[in-house]
């Protein structure tokens, strides 16, 4: 990368020195900053320069500005609580959850419309821009022969990538153990139907992505809802509860970073999952989509880490890190892997090919470097939501704090109606998805998820205020 | 089109005189041709472009030469006849066709290997590589906009062309009633799902592709084959038999130049079918990807032309007519509109975006010169494959003469192991696709599907002679 214009860096180093002494206490919430002239007299630098620098820890809510007086420290905002624990049913039930995701899934596409409801990521980072390029340049340097199928397993560089990049989650993978599919939701289904069967019982996370939900639908199957802490993921003692007493025949979860709540389910509990799926003879289909947009420094392992037996299916995709609309994932199904590779054949024949190619490039170099930018702007997203749920939307409203990803899980006072909520908040320009989603048999009703992929700005940030304001006409 | 240079056009000019000299009688079978010198003098024009036509009606297989006595209005060939009206087992049974399909699909794309064995079209025609101009086009100008998602029903350009050309087949339909898939595969897969379910009994042509008995396999549910002939289709005297006698739940056929037979059911019959289904209301999934390749003068219709309740699954994709790699399908599932697209977002959420664009532009703009090309191509390698294989193969040896698409089915003398032949075949750098994989009981032991879609050259001439080589010494 090349250094930015120093007039630009320069203003950002500021910024950055004046919000670590806010950190540091030199200055306190409520204080006034020193004026624009005394930093530039000060410091020697232009008016301009302090203005930026200022200008940027506006937008990063860190200073506030009160007209005619000046720069302030902004006081810290009573964040509201994450939702307590969750209690689904306790018995394996027929998926009933409706035709609203895929109205969802429009509305939120709709050019008109700021899309809180789906769970598609920014589409505003150089590393975006780039894998297309590198699509376009594929394009041109295969020509016809980009117009050949990648049977199963699919491209052979792009799971030499996958497999290099799986050490990161722990895990020890050959290209040759690696399908590709077209995106995670695939991936998903191809393995659980590897496990399960028409009237067989699956294991979820409650609350859990709605697709998981559809999935175990089509597919006949049931949903046996295991209750989930915001923070640390699935209850393993309910999950154990339940293996006991249930004829169990795979769990499908999302250790890290779920959807929608953005827990990270600790190792030392990623360890004690597996052997109590050992113990019980149970495989795990695991969602891994989130796991490199955690926001630790170190990247939390896969569950598929601590699998000595091959009953860990493991699902991925570039959808949340790169771009969904490249249909680009992948399964490694552990024991199951021949029966994975033949329905991924029997289902939709092959991957297209140059996305593949494109992926395969944009993974070897280039990758490393979005991440950290992406996770980076996810996790300030992330602080400057929780702050503006505190300002926006009722006291009573609790709000996930998602380690990873970007979709928050919200909690609104126990009289409102999500469903109507993201009715009225259509009408206003606004998509949310309803807490009803997320549950096999439509509990949740007066919750939501919020994406916060985009960046707050004029837009995003009416629209949220739109949205609480709407809660708070439908509290009192 | 501009016109090719004049020297070109006059030899193609002078070839195709003489070509219809030929054909009116003018000269016979066994004839000598006017010499070189002599038809430049009477004619005209220069000796070499007297050589180049010549050298055309060499390529075409009309004329001979014999050194050191000029050229010779070439025997036909004694064409071997096509097989017999297909005789499967009478029962609904369930599908144990194996692995042997995907290990066909591999080793057609190894390198080194003439790929008669799967059924990829050529990717040599100006076509293949405009469409792919078209993807690097549409992935710079697009950029990230181009990594979101297209939810199903798909991108609407894409659907607005595929309504357009539906009219060819007769099908009045709008936009708004098309799902796009990736490839075909899945939109049969998605229709199937639609009608039938784990234990249901599902009529097919026999034999038929093999994707659709894996996909019946890997759904649970059984196959019925009904009887086709070779060059009409499925029997629907014998159809109707079954439909009495079996709980059908659906048909799946390729009415439009079947694979593998090539056979192309007439109108009259297609109407016929379409009572038949409706008296026993049975839905049809049809698989039309063969539809715009067949060599009659006017596209065929499609058996949906007929459909007045819906009952017709329409399925089709460009992985035939223009490039696999591509995975571009979609289907019309007439009444089970809704219940297709839902299953689409379940199954795969979306199809790649940039594929969807730039097959969109190019079914605008390029296909339908694209697809003269190509039939015409087809058509005379088609012509080409009937007089190799009857001046290579055993006299006993039958074969189908497809009135569409680019693959034959061969009927090889009785004691002929086609699986051992794709053995031994591959051994020497040729595949073909053994006749088992087209039954559900891996029926059709001594036969073999070859695919023509690669222009005659030294190399696929070679490929098919050492074809012909082994099955002559496997049959003394």
């Amino acid at each position: 990368v090349s250094a930015p214009p120093s007039s630009e860096r320069r203003y950002v180093v500021l910024a950055e020195r004046l919000a670590a002494q806010i950190a540091e206490g030199v200055y306190n919430p409520g204080d006034r900053m020193p004026s624009v002239r005394e930093l530039a007299t000060r410091l020697g630098v232009s008016a301009s320069t302090v203005k930026e620098a200022y200008g940027l820890l506006l937008d990063r809510r860190v200073v506030e500005s009160r007209p005619q007086a000046g720069y302030f420290v902004r006081r810290p905002a009573k964040l509201p609580a994450p939702p307590p624990m969750s209690a689904p049913p306790v018995r394996p039930i027929a998926v009933s959850t409706g035709d609203i995701a895929m109205a969802v899934v429009h509305a939120s596409a709709e050019p008109g419309v700021v899309a809180f409801g789906s769970a598609v990521p920014c589409d505003d980072f150089d590393g975006t821009r780039r894998v297309h390029e590198l699509l376009a340049q594929k394009a041109r340097e295969w020509g016809a022969r980009g117009g050949a199928y990648q049977a199963p397993p699919g491209y052979l560089p792009l799971r030499e990538q996958l497999a290099r990049r799986a050490l990161d989650a722990g895990c020890a993978l050959g290209p040759d153990e690696i399908v590709v599919t077209s995106g995670c939701q695939e991936a998903l289904v191809l393995c659980l139907r590897a496990v399960a069967a028409a009237g067989d019982t699956v294991a979820v996370e409650s609350p859990t992505y709605y697709g998981t939900l559809h999935a175990i639908r089509a597919l006949g199957l049931r949903a046996l809802e295991i209750p989930t802490h915001p923070e640390t993921g699935i209850s393993l003692e309910a999950l154990e509860m339940a293996l006991d007493e249930w004829p169990v025949k795979a769990c499908v979860l999302t250790p890290n970073a779920m959807n929608p709540l953005g827990a990270v389910m600790p190792d030392e509990r990623k360890a004690t999952l597996v052997e109590l799926l050992a113990r019980h003879d149970v495989p795990l289909v695991e969602d891994d989509i989130y796991g490199d947009l955690t926001y630790a420094p170190s990247r939390p392992k896969a569950v598929k880490a601590w699998d000595a037996d091959g009953r860990v299916l493991l699902c991925s995709s570039v959808s949340k890190t790169i771009a969904p609309g490249l249909r680009i994932g992948w399964a490694a199904p552990g024991r199951y892997l021949a029966e994975v590779k033949h329905l991924k054949l029997v289902t939709s024949m092959a991957t297209a090919t140059l996305p593949q190619v494109a992926v395969a490039a944009f993974l070897a170099n280039g990758y490393e470097r979005h991440l950290r930018t992406a996770r980076g702007a996810y996790r300030q997203r992330r602080d400057q939501l929780l702050e503006l749920v505190a300002e926006h939307f009722p006291p009573a409203t609790r709000v996930t704090r998602p380690a990873g990803g970007f979709v928050a899980w919200l909690e609104l006072p126990r009289q409102q109606d999500s469903v109507e909520l993201y009715r009225a908040a259509l009408d206003a320009g606004v998509s949310v998805a309803p807490g009803p989603l997320f549950s096999a048999r439509e509990r949740y009703r007066n919750f939501i998820r919020l994406n916060y992929a985009q960046a707050w700005n004029g837009r995003t940030l009416a629209a949220l205020a739109t949205l609480g304001r709407l809660v708070r006409e439908r509290s009192v």
